[in-house]
Order: structure tokens, then C-alpha cells, then sequence
């Protein structure tokens, strides 16, 4: 997040033909009033173009809050995300805050632009269900003094508050669930490990293959490149490639769970009579899938609720230790997982 | 919304202690900033509780935008929202302008606080997918010169922007491909007909039944109380209770339409085998259920940037004609029909 020179209000106030003590009105909020609605729209519009903002939240130049905490979820057409929001929602509304809710698509550049405009609109705070596990935008909210809480995934070394499954556990408890079936020839496939939840699931199975009776080699451990239904495709062929023998899969998420289901019946293979299969997030209608899912559920809205919880903690008081709050998962066992060799 | 006694600036100054300049200056984001937090905060809680506001978008009092539009949902977590609201806030944003989401969860109370909430923020415009047939808080809206569109669902009888699937289309389409692959004892199971969504299905079920070689009798004609599982399970139920027979079921939503696959099959029905059904909406994952649901696609992201599009239109040009826009769904005949007699 380096920029090639710092901007400044004067920078913003020539390309916007205004005196800088008009981009200073428009970025406050409560002298915004004072300018033209066509001169506001102006400003705010170059300067967040030029990534300029006058971070009141770390400034101190504020003196009031506007009640307003920012949500930026990667996918909100990823049914994981929209339970945690309720969550969120019901606990800030119980605070009498409100919720500006931002979808960045899973694109870097797009959260970038509504961090700045969030930032231009005084929000207190921040959630962020984006993290990668290092993250310029993180640090930046870090250094700015801007209230953060991370939801469902996490950063490496930092002292921020986040709320997180207990990704490992839910991998271990797959895993057992299978070992306890009879499968000992076990797969992984796993999402990017640049995500807490990729690398925290992934560590959690390689521990598994040392300290269990799994038998697979680390060929038939792999990481696929996102977290969705086309990966879990390419990641289950990727296995099956492989040529070597495995009678169960422990996925790293429903989505790609739900790709391997398509892999193995365009390979004639049979879910759980060839293979065994389990998913991690019990998203809705897993339940309905021929086969049924088995997979880990992880508590949506306790996640979002217990985030909020902690920002408005921070909030009203700022030097207070930070929480890396990891919620249990629940194993829901499934059709999709059979014993070995039946 | 009539209230017994119109609540003004001096009783919440009453009740919340403070002299009435203080409340004014609290509820003008503008000037909050004068006042401590914790007499902020109070002041909008209770002018929050005692329902008044100083309607500024009405009074002609503010003279700046504050560039957020208040997006209000009935269910967040309803596949069918989500990728609405993806679609409205990717048109807010090329305009500038950013959303503060609510889910009212289905109830009028929170419905009516929401409203409240964002008043008091100031939002420019609103976008609401909660709207019922008669709805108070769309008149409220209309009454008060706030901007308005509705989305997915809209209101009888008032001159309003609104972005809806056209319903009636949808469910003659489906009918047709019933009686194209050989089924005339169709029965029709509905939504609440308190929604425009679940009386223009039920009544464009009825021409249907008018106006082509459908047999059934009314009897085989039931709307239920939700747009929910649950209701489409009873619904079912409902139907081969009254030993009519019937071979297909044209039923009003996905959600409907799975609770009468889990009816079907405790009853040893199978479908499409004994039964077809047909839903509407095709949320996510409906093409992986045994067996895949035939159903009405609604175009959700177009319905989302459509409604943002006429928001910035009214805001920008307040005299404009309203408009209704309904748009086409599509038919996706998957493996929940067959030929009749199969």
C-alpha cells in the first residue's frame, strides 16, 4: 500500500478546481452542508480516486462518532457470509450502530476503494471477513488506529482481534470420523494457503497424517487455488491423476466439496461406495445433496454476533487487549461418508 | 403509522434531559459532533424509541447529501437477497455512493425501527424488499417525500418505482410446459397473497386455469401462509389430503417447492415419477437436489442494479415519472418434470 508520493489536501484541491479548505468541508461530515451537492460529489469522488483521506478515526480531529461500522465480506453470494452479517447486524443494532455493508468480490483493488470510502464516511470501526494472512489493508487499519475486527479468517502476527472456527479441530474430527469408518488411504484437498482457514485446515491434516494410522503419501495432499465449486473439480481430478489408490477425501470447504461430487461422476466413480467425502461449513441445502453432506458445521451467527461484540468493546475502550476468539466447530455426519470397503 | 400524539423536539429533550437545541443539534449529522457522546448516543436512542425524527430529507432543512442509500431486506440469509443486494451496491458504487443494509427478519417492528434509524442518518434514498401488498411504511415513505424503489416484491394502487420479476409470466410458462409434456390435474401451490409476489402467481394461476385444457378444480388451488419450507411441506400435505388426484404441482418458490419434495417422499410419492413440481426463483444449488428442481430463473443481479439505477435517477431528478419495471424470468426445465402417465 506504499504510494509513490503521500497526497495531500492540496493535491486533491487542484485537480478539483476548489480551495483546500473546501475538500476539508466536504470530508468532514458535519461541514459537508456547507458546499455545493455538485462540488461534494466532486471531491470526495477525486479524492478517493487519489486515495486520499483525512483518517479522522486516527487523526483525533473527530470529536463525535457516526454510529456507523463498516462490513466488507469477499462474497456475499457465498452462502457462508450472510448468516455472519445477520449476526453482526442484530448486535450492532442493539448498540443503536449501523451497518455499511461492502462486497469486494474477492478483488484486492475493490477492497482497497471501499476501505478509502469507508474511511471518507467516519465509520468507528471495521469487520473484515477478507484477511489474507498478510494483508496491507490489515496493517494499515493497525496503524491508523482504526477499530478492526477480523471474522472467519485471520492474519499471522499480528495482535488483533478476530473471531475464527477452530479450523484444525474441525479437520481432526473429519478426519478421525473417517479413520473410525475404516479408511486409512485418506486424501486432502485443501483451499489457498495464503487464508488462515486454507493453511490453519491444511497444517491440521499433514499433523493428522503423522500422528494417525492415514496412510496416503503427501501426493494425495493438495491445495487447490481457490475456494470454490470449479477448484474442488480440478483438485479432485488432480487426486485421481495421481494413480494412487483412496477410498475417502477429507475437503477443505462445501464448495469444493461439491465440485469433487462432479468429478467423481464424470469418472463413473460412486460417492460414498468409491469414495468417501467430507466438506467444512454446512452451508444451506447441504443436507438436500444426493449424497447428503457430511461436514463440519461451523457456527455462522454466533461468529458474526461475537465480532461485533468485540468491536463495540474496542470501541468504548480503546486500549483493551486484543481476543483471537476460535469458535468450535460441530461434526455432521452424512451420507456422503460410508465405511471402508463397503 | 398514525401515531396517538405526534411526537415533538421538547418531549425527547424532556425525556432524555437535555434542552431541546441539544436534540436538534444530535439529529443533524452535521452538527453531533458539538455534543458529548454519551448525550448523543442517548438523545438518538431515545428519539429512536419515541419514533420521532426531523424527517430532514423531507423538510428541505439539509442542504447536502450524505451519499448512502438504505437497502432493507426481508431475510438476509434467503438465497434469493443476496445477489440483489450485490447488484445494487455495484451501481451505488460507480455513482459514489455506498449502502447501509438492513434484514428486518420478516417482522414489522424491526421494519419500523430500521426506518427510524436510517431517517436519523440522513440516508438519501431508499431501497426496500420488504414490501407488502399494503404497506404503511411505503406510504410513510411516499408521504414524506422520501425516495423510494422497491425491489422483488411492490404495493397496490400507488404511483412507486419498482423492480419486480414479472410473476404472472413465470407461472403461465410454468403451466405451459406442464401441459406441454401431457399434465391437465395441475394443482397450484401459492405464497401469501398479502405480497404482490404471491398474489400475481395466484391469480395468473387462475387465467391459466380458465384459459387452457387444465382440469383441475379449485380445490386443488391452496396459497400458503409463508414463503418457507416449512409451508411447503404443510401445503403438500394440504393438497393430497383432499383426494383429488393430481399429477403435477406448479408451485410458487423454491423454498415451497422443497418442502413438497419432503411431503412427496414421506407419503412414498416420488417425484417427477408420481408427482412433477415446478418452483420459482432458481436459488443456488437447486440444479444439485434429487431431483433438480425445474424451475423460474429471476434475473437477481439485473433486479439489484435496475433498482440502484432508478434510485440515482430519482434522487438526481426528483419530478421524474415513476416507473414499474418487470423483468423476464427465464424457464429452466431440469429432472422434477415429466411426461405424464411416465
Amino acid at each position: 500500500m506504499k504510494k509513490k508520493s503521500k497526497v495531500n489536501i492540496k493535491d486533491v484541491a487542484a485537480r478539483a478546481k476548489v480551495h483546500p479548505s473546501s475538500v476539508s468541508r466536504v470530508l468532514n461530515p458535519k461541514t459537508r452542508g456547507m458546499v455545493s451537492e455538485e462540488v461534494a460529489a466532486r471531491v470526495m469522488r477525486i479524492a478517493e480516486e487519489m486515495g486520499y483521506s483525512r483518517s479522522p478515526l486516527a487523526s483525533g480531529l473527530r470529536t463525535g462518532k457516526s454510529y456507523t461500522v463498516g462490513v466488507v465480506v469477499p462474497d456475499l453470494v457465498n452462502p457462508l457470509f450472510p448468516p455472519i452479517v445477520r449476526g453482526i447486524e442484530r448486535v450492532l443494532s442493539d448498540h443503536n450502530y449501523i451497518a455499511i455493508l461492502a462486497d469486494s468480490d474477492n478483488n484486492r483493488l475493490h477492497e482497497d476503494a471501499i476501505l478509502k470510502s469507508m474511511k471518507v464516511r467516519a465509520v468507528d470501526g471495521l469487520i473484515l471477513a477478507t484477511a489474507h494472512r498478510k494483508d496491507k489493508i490489515v496493517d494499515q487499519c493497525i496503524e491508523e488506529g482504526i477499530p478492526l475486527v477480523l471474522v472467519n479468517r485471520t492474519v499471522d502476527g499480528r495482535d488483533v482481534d478476530s473471531v475464527t472456527t477452530d479450523d484444525a479441530k474441525g479437520i481432526q474430527w473429519a478426519a478421525e470420523h473417517l479413520l473410525e469408518l475404516g479408511h486409512r488411504n485418506i486424501a486432502y484437498l485443501g483451499g489457498p494457503t495464503d487464508t488462515s482457514t486454507g493453511n490453519d485446515r491444511y497444517q491440521a491434516f499433514l499433523r493428522m497424517m503423522k500422528a494417525s494410522e492415514i496412510k496416503s503419501s503427501r501426493a494425495l495432499v493438495h491445495n487447490a487455488k481457490a475456494f470454490n465449486e470449479q477448484a474442488g473439480y480440478d483438485g479432485m481430478m488432480h487426486l485421481l491423476e495421481k494413480g494412487e489408490a483412496f477410498s475417502a477425501v477429507v475437503v477443505a470447504n462445501d464448495l469444493l466439496a461439491l465440485g469433487c461430487l462432479d468429478a467423481l461422476q464424470e469418472r463413473g466413480l460412486e460417492c460414498p461406495g468409491d469414495i468417501s467425502i467430507t466438506g467444512f461449513n454446512d452451508m444451506p441445502f447441504m443436507d438436500r445433496l444426493q449424497p447428503a453432506l457430511t461436514t463440519l458445521r461451523i457456527p455462522h451467527t454466533q461468529i458474526g454476533r461475537e465480532a461485533a461484540r468485540l468491536l463495540m468493546a474496542q470501541i468504548n475502550e480503546p486500549g483493551r487487549a486484543r481476543v483471537a476468539l476460535k469458535l468450535d466447530p460441530e461434526l455432521i455426519v452424512r451420507g456422503s461418508t460410508a465405511a471402508a470397503g463397503k
